[in-house]
């Protein structure tokens, strides 16, 4: 059988990292880009790795998602609030009985890419990649890679999810197919809510915030409310030993600065609706309270339309 | 009788338009300064007001604690955060049988003081004002100037505070005693809670918030467990009608910087301890959840503690 062909729609840090660890295992990869287009056209992508450095001065780039010839798997790889972009780009990335993969944060960006492609061929997947932008086409993963897989339309392992998994590991990157996506995608708010919105208001990164006992003491509190919210709203339970263990790994991890606050110091848009707003909605919308979680989600609604009113502080 | 002479602890924006319109009014007032002392000993004090502006080309200014008469009342108008040099000012400043009254915010300034005079030698007093140091020694009230006043040790009307009462409205300061002075903080806090614990977190004036219609739903929420603890802590009843007269004033008064958050700006000490810290204990104590007001406590007490460690953002 020949190998799954990807279309990377959205060929940034993490897209970028992914879409070229797959190309070097012999994938076909069709890379999607916006500014860097032309320089990745010309120059190709250059990587660097906690697993070796690697250059790919050939890489099939497009600027017109009308151009992409369909591919086994389109990957989507952008931030949530770039979401509205795929209407252009899907379905025309797939093949018939192709699949999406959604690589993006939040309690569930699948439903939006369901909307557009059909439920059956949805796969989410979660992603605990620490990578950045070094420049056009070159990008620097720096630590963790791993990805948790799942289908979303029906809970259970099925050959899709395996295939894409191996694809994967076999291109260097630690991935793991499971049964309940919807389980791993609240698993994940454990630490996203809490890390993610308060590095943003803040303005702090993970060390600062556990260095601190009162920001500590609140971390903790958001983890509580979002096991709260995943057994109310999923019926899925994260015990205690879990929230121990992201707190614990979290403190040994050294200073890290979470996307959110990364976007907010860099003036973007943060994911405050996928990794906040979608969690306190099903919270909610299950009786079950989550005053601290929505105060956060508030304070970063605020903070969200004061950078689009291109406000200063007041 | 001869008229009440006040010593003003803590010449500032708020002490000095007091001291300034009880001198202008006929009372002997002693000043302690720190930084303008110099400028005042020589040039006096000069004062900005919706009232009309005036001059004091001499006034009495002390910059030791030691130096300074006994007066009929000292008025504490130090923030909190400096309550502790008080020990070196009462009860020296103060004639036997004379009163401290307590200018300061949170639940309970005066608790510190009667540690150091004796309960019953204590008033409290609550100040809507808005007023600014323009340069040393002259100050400009912008906007309000009300008092209330309120015995310490037990409550009740009393000849003492309706006759510093009178002093402060012979003065041309609104100045109204008051039988409980506790609900009347709690009620002081309801405004003090939400304005300057969120302005000071998310750099944002009074306008700003209200303008906004998740930072909006923010202040009510803090507003109703301020209210929620008032009556679990102190049995005060503060209702929903109090809480809309408090939102709807503050959406009518267009751009205004709470104190919190010009300390902020300025790199100074925060009262976060006074404003938050003293309410979230009280509440907890009486079995009250605050979870939101706890929530921007710990944020204000980490917001602190950067600045304390001089640290920029991270």
């Amino acid at each position: 059988m020949a190998k799954r062909s990807y279309t990377i729609l959205g060929t940034g840090a993490l897209g970028g990292y992914y879409g070229a660890r797959l190309q070097q295992a012999g994938h076909t990869v069709r890379f999607l880009l916006r500014g860097d287009y032309e320089h990745v056209r010309d120059h190709g992508l250059r990587i660097a790795s906690m697993h070796g450095d690697f250059e790919l001065p050939e890489v099939e780039a497009f600027r017109d998602p009308t151009d992409l010839p369909p591919s086994d798997v389109a990957v989507v790889a952008l931030k949530t609030t770039q979401s509205g972009a795929l209407a252009d780009m899907l379905p025309v990335a797939i093949k018939p009985g192709g699949a999406v993969l959604v690589l993006q944060n939040g309690l569930c960006p699948e439903r939006y890419v369901a909307g557009l492609v059909g439920a059956e061929r949805v796969v989410g997947g979660l992603c605990f990649l620490c990578s950045n932008r070094v420049g056009p086409g070159h990008f620097r993963q720096v630590r963790f890679d791993h990805i948790r897989l799942g289908e979303y339309a029906r809970p259970g392992m099925t050959e899709r999810i395996a295939g894409i998994a191996a694809d994967f590991c076999a291109a260097s990157v630690q991935t793991e197919p499971v049964e309940d996506l919807s389980l791993a995608r609240w698993q994940k708010l454990v630490w996203n809510v809490p890390y993610n919105g308060l590095s943003a208001v803040l303005d702090a990164d993970t060390e600062r915030l556990m260095a601190h006992t009162d920001t500590a003491a609140l971390v903790e509190k958001l983890m509580q409310e979002v096991a709260a919210a995943a057994r109310a709203s999923g019926g899925h339970t994260i015990g205690a030993s879990f929230i121990e263990k992201m707190l614990s790994n979290t403190a040994k991890m050294g200073p890290y600065r979470p996307s959110m606050q990364v976007d907010r110091q860099m003036g973007r848009a943060m994911e405050a609706e996928a990794i906040h707003g979608d969690p306190v909605r099903a919270a909610i919308a299950a009786g079950c309270a989550v005053p601290v979680m929505q105060a956060v989600y508030r304070q970063l609604r605020f903070l969200e339309d004061q950078r689009e009113a291109g406000a200063g502080p007041g």
